[in-house]
């Protein structure tokens, strides 16, 4: 058995830290790296690409809209023509930059807001999954497991990758229950690695509501914004191993249809 | 005969118009593309792009320093593990557009404040040819004529066109006037087609003192940002013509090192 | 019987120029400056002042979403206290600048998305009248006539202006008709200018549908950023004034409740 | 005996941290608040300026060059006409956000590179001075204590503060040692601790050569930006209190000329 551990990279910019790359390189196997849109500046961008082209960490480009000080989470209502060019720069900008690095882009997972509006929104999901195939059809697309965005990326002839997210509750019928809600993110860690070791072996999660739900996703977002993101992070990896699944890139592992 | 004609395009923001581009295709062999640091959107500079290779115009990135408001034209002390990875990010995000849009990056042609400091300053030079040499050795680096510069670049190993510009005074050393004297820039078009003409045919120009000054330039560069500066360009290249000098891409010429 | 004329000036951004705001100043009688966040780069907002000051016309805030590529018109989720400090904070700096100016900041006109925004989401609009209330009660809010903002900040204590567009059609409800609707931008200028003019002189203008509406505005907003704008701008003027209509900013005749 | 101790705060942006303004915030008496243009978003610095009036500690503008990824650390050669908008843009949007806090600006500190450049540059230097008196004639200069900046300000009508750096090592003509030198930043809590006692006690700080240096300064710039660094600044002030030695912001002091 094997799964896929990704973790939200590269998104220090200039004199401002955010996470420690350094930590989860050990830990993750697919690594979304900032391209400079939400967050990264080129040398910090390089610098992470280098780590992670040292430990085997795949890299996949973390594409967003262009809002640093909103650091990519505020909605933007982004004309297509924009979107899809936006998304080909970051994408061309972050391949350059890994090619120099020994390494190269194999995936794409839009970032934040970008990520939670193509989930649904017909219209963005489009303008992106066009963006990557103009660029590269080779690439793959992760997204949110359940959405409707993999069977429309699916049907334009991309690869997907579904994913889950290790720190969140699910609703009973595999969606996400919202930041607004209490509960909605979890921060134990010993119950995470447990839910993701079953989500790995089993292919459920347990709901809010005590239910039991199927939940098709070969990989697994952590975390590495805080100390105790990276440690969790850490124990989700090392249950898993301990317990026979195996952490390796999804685009490794011939998960893609 | 041949020379190549270039000149500074895509370099629209928004909903800021500069130059006319549509024009500026039908006159020169290359563009010199903006690549987001001091000018140029992505969907922009998609759209010159385009227009570039439905053209056959040989595309090269403008990389800058990171300024907008004042255009890449101030001297910016970047250091060099910044300045590096900036012109590496820049050139991929141009690959990146380029490739969707049917055409390829050749060459580079750094821009504004960043042209003028590497024309002499060893160790900004040093990190433009690093980049260069990192992303894509077979990119040409084209750079002042009897500059510096272009001896460090190929001592480096890449190759340089020397290039010299339409409407600009030199002085009998074959360096430009500066722009805070008086006369540093042409502005009488037929005079500046037949010193062009001079410099294609003949390998000099007349400066300022009267003085014939031999000058190697296989690019001369156009602007195209007024429409004096578009018809400007246009008469030099009618006269080259008409004189039988071929105005062609210096990347499909042969005449890089 | 007098009515304002109002534009959007101060929105080149270092090179790049839009519109023409030496001509427009001689046109109308408020003008709302941009504040950097969709346009305007310092200096140039400064010199846009100083000209508003000797020609004596009232200057307002033109504040805005923080998106220079998209000019401010793409709608953006921003957090109330995101969107209260960005309001402040323009309002500050354009009160830096007309200081030095010799002019004061008198109104605060949100431009593009934002204006569309506030015109109808309550929590939106009432982060923008709380940051106006905030920094300085005495300014004006200038919004869509017959919009809930109006009455909204009204009774939040602000005084207010209802604006009117010279060259947008309007539905018999009072409303605009969308951009995305042919015919939605009228292009005859002298028949824009009898249209405002029976707007000035009574309070009425004719629907798309050839329907009569009431419309109580106070001010109407004339474009400058192609010279044609400039020109059915000015005959807007000169029609209003060869008809007995006063065209003075109406922050200096008392028509704030 | 009294003295002035500084620190450069609000420089957090968007989701990136930087510095603990709290902690701080009981520790100097003068907060050097970022402006947006190397450091701070509106919402970020609102809320410093908001901890700052509650905690009596006086209020400057950080005004910096436009480099949010270079931190402003980065030398630009800016044209007079921007520097002197670029820096009343910021007081302006300083004082709105800080009169919305219940304080004002009372001083400029300039960063950076620009604290640098103008310490002797006497065109970046003027072109300070001048946008400074432009915008508010009664607030004060920060500059570096021994440079002919405080000079060039004092005769142009500015009133100036000296300033020393705690935790730099001196030279024995009262320079700066440059940061490229080995032992330029002290690091020892105790020692920094007294060095500053007997500046604000006898005007003199031991040089690296050992030799006694008179220096006039009447604030003492700390650092935030690390746990030592807060606690380095809260053993300096421990111990000028413990040795009665009043720390009190030098716009109350009437140390002003």
């Amino acid at each position: 058995m094997k799964i896929d551990l990704n973790s939200d990279l590269g998104e220090s910019l200039g004199a401002w830290r955010m996470g420690d790359d350094h930590a989860m390189l050990s830990i993750v196997s697919s690594a979304n790296v900032a391209c400079g849109f939400h967050a990264g500046d080129a040398a910090g961008i390089l610098r992470t690409l280098r780590q992670a082209a040292e430990r085997g960490v795949a890299v996949g480009a973390h594409v967003a809209y262009p809002d640093l000080v909103g650091f990519g989470r505020r909605q933007m209502d982004v004309a297509s023509a924009d979107l899809q060019a936006d998304v080909i720069y970051q994408i061309g900008a972050l391949k350059g930059l890994a090619a120099v690095a020994g390494t190269s882009v194999r995936y794409v997972k839009p970032h934040g807001a970008l990520y939670n509006t193509i989930a649904h929104d017909k219209r963005q999901a489009h303008d992106v999954i066009a963006a990557i195939r103009a660029i590269d059809p080779s690439l793959v697309l992760v997204g949110l497991a359940g959405s409707p965005l993999l069977g429309w990326a699916q049907a334009s002839g991309l690869s997907t990758v579904a994913e889950a997210f290790a720190d969140r509750a699910y609703m009973p019928d595999g969606s996400l229950v919202s930041r607004r809600e209490k509960g909605s993110v979890l921060h134990d860690a010993q119950d995470v690695a447990e839910r993701m070791l079953r989500l790995a072996t089993e292919g459920v999660v347990t709901a809010v509501d005590g239910s039991i739900v199927r939940l098709k996703a070969d990989s697994v977002c952590v975390h590495g914004d805080s100390p105790g993101a990276v440690e969790m992070a850490r124990q989700v990896r090392a249950l898993l191993e301990r317990s026979g699944v195996k952490v390796a890139p999804f685009v490794d592992m011939g998960v893609v249809p």
